[in-house]
């Protein structure tokens, strides 16, 4: 371990990017947040802001000249361009490509960036400082707005040919009739099985049929709502997590099939449903693998410290640079 | 490439094996064929007949002591363990595990063995002597008796963490009312796109309606007499081809969301159909992918000799030995 050298990570949100100076053992030894949303279509102002930050973080952390280099995650970050383009939730990345890495670095100095989803940078992260640290070969789920996947294959991330690997949310699990995802095409797995397609499926659920249900008191249901209600014992909202998990787990023995990793990691707002999304993966999952690989599969559920986990992802990037 | 270094490539097949020796060039200089089928149980009573037929072509070829080692491609060859294990077409390695790398180096006076499944050494073979010479990210897929896939990531094979990756014949392309795979499972890839799932759709259209076809002449049909009368103008014999293609093209697009390949490479004796299947196929893919990915995958048809395409698959693994 390097006691000398130290990185920044940066996670890239709709709302708000988070970002801090971090130690070779994972410890952030300060950190920030600033908001992503108000520049408009302006991507310059907003890249002068976040290296304005970087700089008064790593002031902060009194590391000035200790710092290997930029690790960032962002929607629709590609690795090999260090660009971001057409990325529906950032305003001034929705309708082009930013040069996103190249502009960063220039602002700071020259400090080498590196970039990436942020399903990517969840995966890096997680095998570095979190449950996946050792394994060669597994995938990560970000149960969120979306669903996202990174996916480590002989310990590296797979990146494909074009740096855009891992769009396993918008791999169909829903053949006949399925549900239009956000991406225009029928039956994605990100149509059911993130955040709005919980909330989605309850509020279905609801309107087909008569059975009581706190659910019912609430107005516009999120999936926050249908979590509380399954806590509170409600019988609708269980089997809402009952069918997500199916989903989830019949599309987990398709990946699996794919690159037979150790685990599969989920992350993420829902992933925090753990109570009631584990079991229901991991029989939906084994009743779908070949036998080969029936029980040898984990399902493991992220551990890193919530606020620390996004920055920690991509500051590990940074270290590959 | 070394000029004095030569290799052995092994094809294990149901009924019969095909070795050859192999230069750098990919050059077959001295081939054979032994049965796999006439040993019953035993096992080593066929590495052993095995052992003495490459010693034969090695000699034949007159590169004795040249040899750097030998591939060999098999169903269920495992890459790590070096054990072909429940491999049903195989007698003597249906019930149990067979050490055979081990086994059949000991029969060569300890000349390294490398074994890999069957699909994986075709992909090698592309990577190294055919169509995909050069790409560092495709995903081969065997249309034969059953469908097999071999993914290559970096430039490199996915083995996985147990060496069985890579059973995309078996993720699920009819969720609804399915058709039973040999390997149990339901609506698998494989039941619907090999050989026999093409001849499968033949009889069961034929049951099911009245439309006039010369298929309707033919006994016991197999998925060459559905390609016979697809050349004969036979509609529904075309329509059986679409209708595959169709299914090989969705599942294409979710393969590609994976691993975001350069191409797909296509090769086996259905993708002697490529006249009948290459359209639908690429359709069908485009029209099920992310917008950034529609029209920029290949779908290609591997191009090597017939006869030694599964010798020089092979061989290719023992390069990197």
């Amino acid at each position: 371990m390097d006691e000398t050298q130290f990185v920044v990570g940066v996670d890239v949100g709709g709302q708000t990017s988070k970002l801090g100076v971090v130690d070779a053992r994972g410890e952030v030894l300060a950190q920030s947040v600033i908001r992503t949303d108000t520049f408009g279509t302006d991507a310059d102002a907003y890249i002068s802001a976040l290296a304005e930050a970087i700089k008064k973080i790593i002031a902060e952390a009194d590391k000035e000249g200790q710092i290997r280099g930029v690790g960032v995650g962002a929607p629709n970050g590609n690795y090999y361009t260090g660009a971001i383009a057409f990325a529906p939730n950032l305003a001034w990345a929705a309708n082009g490509s930013v040069d996103f890495a190249k502009m960063l670095s220039k602002k700071l100095g020259g400090l080498p960036v590196s970039l990436t989803n942020d399903a990517n940078a969840a995966a890096v992260g997680e095998m570095t400082y979190g449950v996946a640290r050792g394994m060669k070969n597994f995938i990560m789920i970000t149960l969120g707005t979306g669903v996202g996947s990174g996916i480590v294959v002989n310990g590296q991330v797979v990146y494909g040919h074009d740096g855009f690997a891992g769009e396993l949310g918008h791999t169909n699990v829903v053949r006949y009739n399925g549900r239009t995802c956000g991406c225009g095409k029928q039956g994605c797995l990100e149509a059911y099985c993130s955040a709005i397609g919980v909330a989605k499926t309850a509020r279905e659920w609801l309107e087909s049929s008569k059975e009581e249900s706190i659910l019912r008191d609430v107005v516009d249901i999120t999936s926050k709502d249908v979590y509380e209600a399954a806590k509170a014992g409600d019988a609708l909202a269980i089997r809402v997590f009952e069918y997500t998990g199916m989903l989830l787990g019949r599309s987990f023995a398709d990946f699996v099939a794919f690159s037979a990793p150790e685990a599969i990691v989920l992350f993420g707002g829902l992933a925090r449903s753990k109570e009631f999304l584990y079991e229901p993966i991991l029989n939906s999952m084994n009743e779908n693998l070949l036998p080969i690989w029936k029980g040898k599969v984990k399902i493991l559920f992220s551990q890193l410290k919530e606020s620390d986990a996004a920055i920690l992802g991509a500051s590990a990037l940074a270290w590959e640079l």
